[in-house]
């Protein structure tokens, strides 16, 4: 089913709809027969929504598929991850919440150590150290000829790079050998209207390495490698696509750069806490038709093998779960972007354990929010795609196909 | 799948294979926690045929999408309702059982109201009475050069008209403005082989606004408003496509029709409740291998939110069971072409609750017919147009794919 079908038979309603993502929700159980970190918790706001919810398991991508943040989240907003992507470079410029607007081009960087010939010893100049890195980015940030370069450190040697300016063109080759023993590659336009990007690119190049090289002390990185230029993407716009004014709530700022490549009004959050969120829900309940309200916390816990953690998380957000049920809305989603069991600490391709509730959803009768109990719920094991569809028909946002 | 790969494993085989389609049958309950219409019906009769079968949940066109008894329909049939569609004049047409030829154009039609102007002031002519928009449709009837063109009224300011005659094409433009304000557009020719039919039509035009005006009393309708054109369509005759001979039993003219449209042969019904349509079956079972049996009053019900009534229309035709039973079909399908729950007073976009009997089924095992147990059972939550592959394999009537 494509988005142009879906958006065709999209109708105004005045129905609300809550999608709650907890970032990595899907786990594991530590031992063989034992429970995973969604079972383990003590969830009685969640089992009892449960209880007249449809329950199901979504499938970021495909079987077997381990997906990042930027395809786990396309799904569950309904985009196919594989039709629609984000350029890393993208990903990371709005992960720094870099403002990158549509002429714009991103590229990923890092630094990296060549030797005196010029071939790269070291992909990742040893991991440079986060301060010794962002001040190299502070030196590198530069204009040349009309075009404003702006260099930001991700983490250690990982940066995200943002070209701004008039004639731009993302169809340039990379500089990346990708192996250790090769020199840098010049940067080739791909396309005539790309010479002047791949000047301005190879310019910026050469003034780096410069730069760096009069740097003191001396860095283990002395050099800098470019991939994957792409700029904006231009996406169907969320809340036009579905008919809804959507807003995210989100802390950490890669989320809320995704919400806001898909056209989603990202609103401000002070603190950090899930409460503090479920605050601004509260706030901005008037104002918005969809909400995508988003957990940190339980992905940081899975990536630390922390299973105790990623329960106790869980468990924080089922005590806030009255005050969400007080707004009465009218369709409910609590799903993850993918799976983060503490067991393999780190994301993985399980299938993430999710609710849909809402007065016409044919409710299952299954009182748990688990793995197992999502399992046999009648959404079945669906695409996370589907999802959105499933949302507007529940919130009576979607007309009779005829014909 | 394709039609094409299936069609080429299609053998030959003596088994008879049955479809009871009771129109809507996929509900809702009344309450949270309740139970749907079909849990409430008591069928002993189906809950035995159950515990022999295998259960699932069909998906009509795509998860949240309400579907028209057309695209509903095709689904059961074995056809994508996405690749294939009826326009809406055909279905109205054949739904009034009019005769529509394969060159015929059939368009939808409705009476309007025009200023002094010509400006369109009423777009449905105030729902003008069923009398006497049948009187004006009987007047307007007519030829024009070697074209006849026949005028029905479906209900209202509704109307289906059918053109017959050499030189037809369904690509010319639509008349109707589509808002109150505007003039009716001339009909145009989108290619050159339509320049007769843009005449003939827009001739008729002409001579229905004068003949309207000639009419008294004042009709609250004088101009008429043309859209979608269409032609019949050309699906893959069923018959031929599944190799069976195919009958179908059905009350209402609409499913008469599109089992027409499909190629099955529409059996002639004495009397309309269930009781004559299972003797229609009974009369015919020697000559055909697959019978379509339609029961319409289940969609009626919900349409209406009779919740007691539509549990006595499945009551009803579960008393019937035994006699499907006793002319021993191979495989057995119960079914709906989609939800209709009393709840929403409309179809809706909830999976149609699905059983498939068969000697060779491997069987669920759950004694019950309704929706959570089909939610439960082997065949999952699958497209609809995944239901005749699979009768047909139960039948024994498709050959092993080698390579």
């Amino acid at each position: 089913m494509d988005l142009k079908f879906l958006h065709e038979l999209i109708i105004p309603a005045h129905s609300k709809i809550v999608m709650l993502i907890m970032d990595g929700l899907g786990g594991l159980p530590l031992e063989p027969g034992g429970k995973t970190e969604l079972e383990t918790a003590v969830t009685p706001n969640l089992d009892a929504l449960a209880a007249l919810s449809a329950l199901g398991l979504t499938v970021p991508v495909g079987p077997g598929i381990t997906v990042e943040s930027g395809p786990g989240h396309l799904g569950i907003f309904g985009y196919d991850p594989l039709q629609y992507r984000i350029g890393r470079g993208v990903l990371e410029a709005v992960g720094l919440d870099l403002d990158l607007g549509p002429s714009d081009v991103a590229v990923r960087g890092n630094y990296c150590s060549v030797d005196a010939t010029g071939a790269v010893v070291d992909r990742r100049a040893g991991r440079i150290p986060n301060d010794m890195s962002k001040e190299l980015s502070k030196l590198l940030s530069t204009r040349v000829e009309d075009i404003e370069i702006q260099v930001e450190t991700v983490r250690e040697h990982r940066l995200a790079i943002v070209l701004r300016g008039p004639g731009l063109s993302a169809d340039i080759s990379d500089s990346d050998p990708l192996k250790n023993g090769y020199r840098p590659l010049p940067l080739r336009a791909l396309n005539p209207d790309a010479e002047k990007m791949a000047r301005v690119v190879n310019q910026f190049v050469d003034r780096s390495r410069q730069a760096i090289e009069a740097y003191t002390p001396k860095p283990p990185a002395n050099m800098l490698l470019l991939r994957g230029f792409d700029s904006y993407p231009h996406f169907p716009a969320f809340p036009e696509l579905f008919g809804v004014r959507a807003a995210a709530i989100a802390v950490y700022p890669t989320y809320r750069g995704i919400a806001k490549l898909v056209g989603m009004q990202v609103l401000p959050v002070e603190g950090s806490k899930a409460a503090d969120e479920f605050t601004v829900l509260e706030k901005n309940w008037n104002d918005f038709d969809f909400f995508y309200l988003h957990i940190k916390e339980t992905d940081l816990a899975g990536e630390d093998g922390d299973f105790a953690r990623k329960v106790d998380i869980i468990e924080e957000v089922d005590t806030l779960m009255p005050r969400l049920m007080a707004l009465n809305p009218d369709v409910i989603i609590v799903s993850g972007d993918h799976s983060t069991p503490a067991a393999l600490k780190g994301h993985s391709w399980h299938p993430v354990p999710t609710l849909l509730y809402g007065r016409y959803v044919r409710a299952d009768g299954i009182a748990g929010f688990g793995e197992r109990a999502c399992g046999r719920g009648s959404l079945g094991i669906l695409p996370a795609k589907d999802i959105m569809p499933l949302a507007l028909a529940n919130a009576l946002r979607l007309a009779k196909f005829s014909a």
